[in-house]
């Protein structure tokens, strides 16, 4: 073996110990509490990324979407005919309603769905989409949010996404990753496009 | 109305006026090229939920997954039987294996189905999961990743997953997004779960 592959090998066993000695640490079990936000792409799509790999693990999951557009939404396609219970509320994205009264009913309505799903213990993921501006815009209740992710039951998995998350929310979540932006085709003139942006 | 519903009204329709600038100066239509990279979760995760997104609006996707453990794999057990085609790099994961000459094999092995797909423009999707890893570690050369991404059919987005993204990729691409990690429930003693993490 050349001297090159021996180092190799030593790196890579020193990372394997590494590895090991953190998986044998880490002993709880219990669903946990999970926010995608900053301002980068791919907070949503981590969110239906972790929904996929558990539905092809044969586990149940339940979407509210708090802020998307009245247009196709491919992900929902694709997922409500597998069995996940979809919500997306009825006002589209709040600039172009522009109408803090009708805003905060259509958001409440939703939410009703969203706290039916997080008492529920058949569901094992839900995903509250873009929630966070539901409480920077005032249209929901930060203390009635937090009290519903508290008493959701143990092993249900909760994925919370959007921009500027309350802090309150990021303290109460296990796992907590801002999506930074490098770069954005957008901002090079580059069209949002079927099937990729939405 | 109020004045705080007209300071509300006044502010959307900025959002508003902002983001249709945006759209209207946003005119190129093509396949782009996004890295998900960082040190965070959700680098697959975003990758899947865009490819979850493109299929349900009835796109043909492809994934190659460099990386992976030799376990169960829940995003496989679900969209190979919609019609995506998937290859997962035989050895798992390096730090198991520790050889480099038969993790380079396998490197070439599922390299030459992804420089296939990325030919093939039948698809408007390609995922090429943690691939930044392969550059890192010499097991692919790095101007021959970069070829296939540039001869690629115009058409066709490519999304590439892994950390320490090599600059000549990061420069290539038009959306790049670092995952950064803010806290994470595995260093709080939380074991990794199927259907959650992998």
């Amino acid at each position: 073996m050349t001297d090159k592959n021996e180092m190799h090998q030593k790196r890579q066993q020193r990372l394997k110990e590494a590895v090991d000695e953190r998986i044998s640490k880490a002993n709880e079990q219990r669903g946990i509490l999970i926010v995608n936000t900053g301002n980068g792409k791919g907070k949503t799509t981590a969110a239906f990324g972790t929904l996929t790999r558990a539905l092809g693990h044969n586990k149940k999951g339940g979407v509210v979407q708090f802020i998307k557009g009245l247009w196709e939404n491919g992900e929902k396609n694709l997922l409500e005919p597998l069995g996940v219970e979809f919500h997306v509320m009825a006002t589209g994205f709040t600039w172009e309603t522009q109408d803090k009264a009708s805003d905060t009913l259509a958001c409440q309505e939703v939410w009703r769905k969203a706290k039916q799903m997080l008492a529920n213990s058949q569901l094992d993921l839900v995903i509250l989409d873009e929630i966070t501006y539901m409480i920077t815009y005032g249209y929901l209740d930060l203390e009635e949010l937090l009290i519903a992710l508290k008493n959701r039951p143990n092993h249900q998995t909760v994925i919370i996404t959007g921009r500027a998350c309350h802090r309150d929310i990021i303290e109460l979540a296990d796992t907590v990753t801002e999506m930074r932006p490098i770069k954005h085709a957008f901002d090079a003139g580059i069209k949002a496009q079927k099937g990729i942006d939405w």
